[in-house]
């Protein structure tokens, strides 16, 4: 109530313009306004490197990063078959067809470290192996600033478990 | 004061006890009320490996995950020479002494994901390179049950660089 009408005129613009213009990267499914997003049409990038992310926004996480310089694959969803949410509402064919395609070597598989996002994992792990690819899941493990006194059970577990040489 | 005067010195008897039993084990430094802590007289511990921890209350944590059959060594502290916690102060000449004595194929430093307990597991690492055993730091990564959105970025980061082969 505090905008003035013209204020709420622009806003009102710009989310419809925003609706008109957004849409998935044809490549990456990406939210981009135009057909590939800005990922995918940066030359840059290593071609060979797919990172499959559930969501649009864990795609701005990892590229927040600045740790990742390979491509994305967003499935826009995870598999959640009670919710409807089966294979063919994720972008999974997508995905097999880029790897298809040839020239990738590796698929990082970084749904969500939760349940869904396992199983999601698992499932694509499957799907690819008989592909020759090489095949990688983002560590559990402890999170940085953290205590072993107050970690999960199982988070240690993991820890422990994906222990590397130094 | 609820308590009958029996129970109190019931209590304070206890203490008493614990604080005249209680002793560090002679070999990992746990507490225990022998000369050597439960997990050093099991003999169905694997004596090759030594896990490398800053207290007592972190040995509990991860024998409570039963996903850990090697000894232990507790460093009763943390490195931080501002506060007077000084190499000298922790149990690092005993770890020293152990690993000389031979058996051991793999130390991990399994100090707290922070600051100090990073720079602990960094400077026991350079003590132990030239004693020619395996060196392991737990892993960074995402806790379990987590989501890739509300991950910082830097624990999000180590977690895609401590990726493993599915």
């Amino acid at each position: 109530m505090t905008l003035s009408n013209e204020e709420a005129r622009g806003i009102a613009e710009a989310i419809l313009d925003l609706k008109e213009r957004a849409c998935f990267c044809g490549r990456c499914f990406n939210i981009t306004d135009s057909e590939l997003c800005p990922v995918c049409r940066d030359p840059g990038r290593d071609a060979s490197r797919i990172c499959v992310v559930e969501e649009p926004s864990d795609l701005i996480v990892i590229e927040n990063t600045r740790s990742y310089r390979g491509l994305y694959h967003v499935l826009l969803g995870t598999l959640s078959p009670l919710d409807g949410l089966t294979p063919e509402r994720l972008k999974i064919r997508e995905l097999l067809e880029r790897v298809a395609q040839g020239g990738v070597e590796e698929v990082i598989l970084a749904t969500n470290p939760n349940t869904k996002g396992e199983a999601t994992a698992q499932y694509l792990a499957q799907l690819l192996k008989p592909m020759n690819v090489h095949i990688s899941r983002i560590a559990y493990g402890l999170p940085l600033g953290g205590d072993i006194e107050f970690a999960d059970e199982v988070t240690l577990s993991k820890s422990l478990e994906g222990r590397r040489e130094i």
